[in-house]
C-alpha cells in the first residue's frame, strides 16, 4: 500500500530562494506526530529562523489509517520503511521508529543511499552507533540526535559546539525522567520504590515494563553518548557500570536526607589519570546543590569544562513535543549544511575521527567517590563499635551519626571520604559480620559535584 | 611600535588539511589574555574538534610590554586597533577590549574589509548591534557574540539553533553575577544593601564604580540580545526597563523568605497579545523554584518554548577563561564557515532579517504580574484595616499576613494576583495616605516562572 509520492514532492515549492528540505520520516508514533504538530504550527517560524522550508514529504508507517489522521494531506504514505531509507528524492530520513535491529539497518541503508539521517533512538546509537557513524563519514553525510540525550535541552550541541574550548573533566546528569519522577515521589511522600513505581505507571511516567528505565539501562545509553562527545572516546556502552533503582530502600532516601542530601539516579563520566569511570547508580548528592533540586520527571546535565567551570542543562526527558522540538532543531543543522565539505561539519561525536581517543573505562573497583552507609545494629550503643570497627580498618571517615529512631531499628550512618569502590566493598563484607551489626548494610556513593 | 607581523603569519603552518584560522584580537586584558591561556593549553584537542587550528597572530594593545608577557613568540603586537581590524590576512577580528566607541569603529571596520568578528562586548551589541549585524549583512560576514550573554553557558546558541523549532514564550535570567552576589549575601547574613556592596567589591566581585551591574544596565544589554533572538525582534535597548537593586532593603529580602520567596535581579522578556515585555527588576521567585537556587555570581536563563516546555542553562556569568571559553566556541563555528554562504548560516538575531518582527515594547504600566507589598502600619492590628482597604479597591489578593516582628515595627505583607503595573501603582499611591499606614509601602514584582 502506498500513495502516490511523486505527486506529494512536486508539491513542494520552494518559500525561500533554497528549496524546502525534504525529509522522509520512520515512525510516526509519539515523537512521529509530535514533530508534525509543531512543523504545522510554527513552520513560518522556523523557515524565518532556517531560511529554507522544512517539508516532510513521505512517512513509513505500521498502521497508514491512524497515520493518515496525523499527517494530513500531501504527505505520501507507506507501510514499507525501506522504501523511505532508499528514496531517491529525499535529503533526510528521520527515524523513529525506536528499537535496535530493523532500525539500524534503515538507518544504514538511508547512508548508504546519500541521505542525512536524523533519530532521537538512544539505544541505536549507543549500541551500534559506532557503525553508523563510520558508515556516516564514509558516505559523507550527518546523523544528527540531539533528541537522543535529555530530549528538550540541547546538551549534545552545548557539549560539541558551546564548549568545544574545553577539556571536560566530568559530565553528571539526570537523564531518565521515570527514575527521577519516582525517587521524588519516595522522598517527598515517603513511598518506597514498589509503590512509588505503581503511582509512576498509574500516571503514565513508567511503563509497562519499565525494566530499560529503573535497571538504568535508558540512563546508561544516554551516558554512553554524553562521554563520546566530552573526551572524544569511542561508544562503550557495554563498559557503562549500570545500576538502577530497584534495590533502593525509601530508608536510605529518608537517611540521605537526614544527613542533608538527597537520593538521585546520577549517570557520571569522569576522566582520571589512568582511564574513564563510566557509571550510573543512585548516588547522595548534597540537599543544598542545585542537582538535588531537579524534581519529578526533569532531566539536568552537569559539565565540568576546564575554562567554562561548572555549566547546567536542564529540560524535561520526554515528552512528545520536547522530543519534537530537539529533532527539528536537528533537521535545522542538516539543513544548513547543503555544499558543506564534510572535514568543517561538527564531527558525529565532537571530535574528528583522527583525533578520537581509546581512552581505557575504569573497573568498578577503582571508581572513586564518597560513600554512605546505613548500618543496622542491635543497639543506639553500637556505633561506637562500628566507629571504632572502621577506624582499625582505615576507611576515611567524614561524619558518623545515628539515624533518627525508626521502625528499622538502631541504623548507624556513615559518610566516608573518597575512597576506591573495591576498598569500600572488602570493608563493608567484613564489617557484615561484626557482632554489633544487626541486618544488611546499605551503601550509596556519594556525589560531591563540586564546581 | 610594531612588531613585524607578516614573518608571525608565515609561521602559522597549517596542521591539518585546511589551513588554521588567522584572528586578530583587539585588547588583551582578563578576557583576552585568558583566550591566548585556553587556546595554547586546549591546542591539540580544539583543533581534533573543529578540524582546522585557531592561530592568533597579531594583537592590539595600549601596554606593549604587559602584552608580550601574555601572547608569547610569534604573536606580531600593535598599538593601533584600525591595523589589526583592516589587517589584510586576517580571516576574522576579535574585539574583547570594550566600550562602544572606539570598539564600535574597529569592529564597523573590521566587516568592512570582510572579516569575521568575535566580541564579548553586550553594551557594543545592545546599543549598536542594528548597525553592526546590517554591516555584515551587506558585507557577508559573521559577527558571533557568545560571550556577550552569561559567558560561559552557550545560551545564545541553545536560543538560536537548540530552540529553532519553539515558539519562545518568555526568557527569565539572572544574567549578572555582581547582583547575584550581592543579593545572596544580603540573603545568607541578613545584610542590608550597602554593607553587601562594600563586601563583594572587597573580594573582587563587583567593579570600584559598580553602576552598570547595581542599576541593571548590565542586564538590561544582555536581555537586549535574548529578547532578539527569542522573538525575532530588533535589539531595543532603550526600550528596557531597568531597575536595579540600590533600592532594595534588606527587610524585604527577608519578608520575602518568611513569604516562601527569594530576591533576584531578574531579566524578564515575555511575548503578550499586544507587544512584549522587557524589564530588569528584583523580583520574589519561589524559594522551591530551581531558579532561587542560583547562588553567588553564578548566572542561569529559563526559556519557556512552547514544544520544548521549560528549559535552563547555568553557568559561570563572569570570569577570564570563562569568557575565553565562549569567545573560542565563536571561533570555531567562524571556522566551519569557510565559502558557507550567508544565506546557509545561524541569523545574527536568530532569524532572516526579512522575517524580523517590529514587535512593540510595552509600557511599564502594562506590564503584567502578581506583586509583593510591605505595608508598614501603626500596630498589628492594622492587617484589618489593610485587608479591608485593598479589597474596597478591587486588588486582587493572593495573601495576606503580617511580618515576623522585627525593629522596623510591625509589617503587613502581601501577595496580590497578577495585575498590570499601573493599576498596581495607583493603588500604592492610594494606600500610602491610609491612616493605618507608618511608612513608605515597598513593593516587588513576583515571578512565578511557571512551566
Amino acid at each position: 500500500m502506498y500513495r502516490d509520492p511523486v505527486q506529494s514532492l512536486e508539491t513542494v515549492v520552494p518559500s525561500q530562494a533554497m528549496r524546502a528540505l525534504r525529509v522522509g520520516m520512520i515512525g510516526i508514533g509519539t515523537v512521529g506526530s509530535g514533530t508534525f504538530r509543531v512543523l504545522a504550527r510554527n513552520h513560518d517560524q522556523i523557515a524565518a529562523r532556517a531560511g529554507r522550508g522544512i517539508e516532510i514529504v513521505i512517512v513509513a508507517a505500521r498502521n497508514l489509517a491512524r497515520a493518515a489522521g496525523i499527517v494530513g494531506e500531501g504527505v505520501a504514505l507507506t507501510d514499507d520503511a525501506m522504501r523511505v531509507a532508499t528514496h531517491p528524492e529525499l535529503d533526510v530520513v528521520v527515524e523513529v521508529a525506536g528499537g535496535t535491529g530493523a532500525a539500524r539497518d534503515w538507518v544504514l541503508a538511508a547512508i548508504a543511499h546519500g541521505k542525512h539521517v536524523v533519530t532521537a533512538n538512544k539505544a541505536l546509537l549507543a549500541e551500534h552507533g559506532g557503525e553508523i557513524f563510520e558508515a556516516a563519514r564514509r558516505h559523507g553525510v550527518a546523523v544528527a540526535y540531539e533528541g537522543a540525550v535529555a530530549v528538550s535541552i540541547p546538551i549534545v550541541k552545548a557539549l560539541r559546539e558551546g564548549l568545544v574550548a574545553n577539556r571536560i573533566e566530568w559530565v553528571a546528569g539526570i537523564v531518565n525522567g521515570t527514575t527521577n519522577f519516582i525517587l521524588s515521589k519516595m522522598r517527598d511522600e515517603g513511598l518506597d520504590f514498589g509503590a512509588a513505581l505503581a503511582q509512576a505507571q498509574a500516571l503514565g511516567y513508567a511503563e509497562a515494563d519499565p525494566t530499560f528505565d529503573i535497571e538504568g539501562i535508558d540512563a546508561a545509553h544516554k551516558l554512553t553518548l554524553l562521554a563520546a562527545n566530552a573526551f572524544g572516546m569511542p561508544l562503550r556502552f557495554a563498559d557503562v557500570q549500570a545500576e538502577g533503582i530497584t534495590a533502593l530502600q525509601g530508608l536510605d532516601v529518608a537517611c540521605s536526607e537526614q544527613l542533608g542530601f538527597r537520593v538521585k539516579l546520577l549517570g557520571v563520566a569522569r576522566r582520571r589519570e589512568e582511564g574513564v569511570e563510566l557509571r550510573v547508580q543512585p548516588a547522595l548528592v548534597p540537599a543544598e546543590h542545585l542537582m538535588a533540586h531537579v524534581n519529578g520527571s526533569m532531566n539536568a546535565v552537569m559539565v565540568k569544562g576546564d575554562a567554562s567551570g561548572v555549566t547546567m542543562y536542564y529540560g524535561a526527558g520526554a515528552g512528545s513535543e520536547q522530543t519534537a522540538s530537539a529533532v527539528i532543531a536537528d533537521l535545522v543543522d542538516v539543513a544548513r549544511l547543503a555544499g558543506t565539505p564534510a572535514a568543517q561539519r561538527v564531527p558525529h561525536l565532537g571530535f574528528h575521527a583522527h583525533a578520537m581517543n581509546a581512552l581505557e573505562v575504569l573497573p568498578r573497583a577503582a571508581v572513586r567517590s564518597a560513600h554512605y552507609l546505613r548500618v543496622p545494629v542491635h543497639a543506639a550503643g553500637g556505633i561506637e563499635a562500628v566507629t571504632a570497627w572502621l577506624a582499625s580498618q582505615q576507611v576515611p571517615v567524614r561524619r558518623v551519626t545515628l539515624a533518627a529512631p525508626c521502625a528499622a531499628g538502631a541504623q548507624v550512618l556513615v559518610l566516608t571520604e573518597p575512597m576506591a569502590q573495591g576498598a569500600l566493598d572488602l570493608a563493608v563484607h567484613a564489617l557484615q559480620s561484626h557482632p554489633a551489626v544487626a541486618g544488611a548494610v546499605a551503601t550509596l556513593r556519594v556525589e560531591m559535584l563540586e564546581a
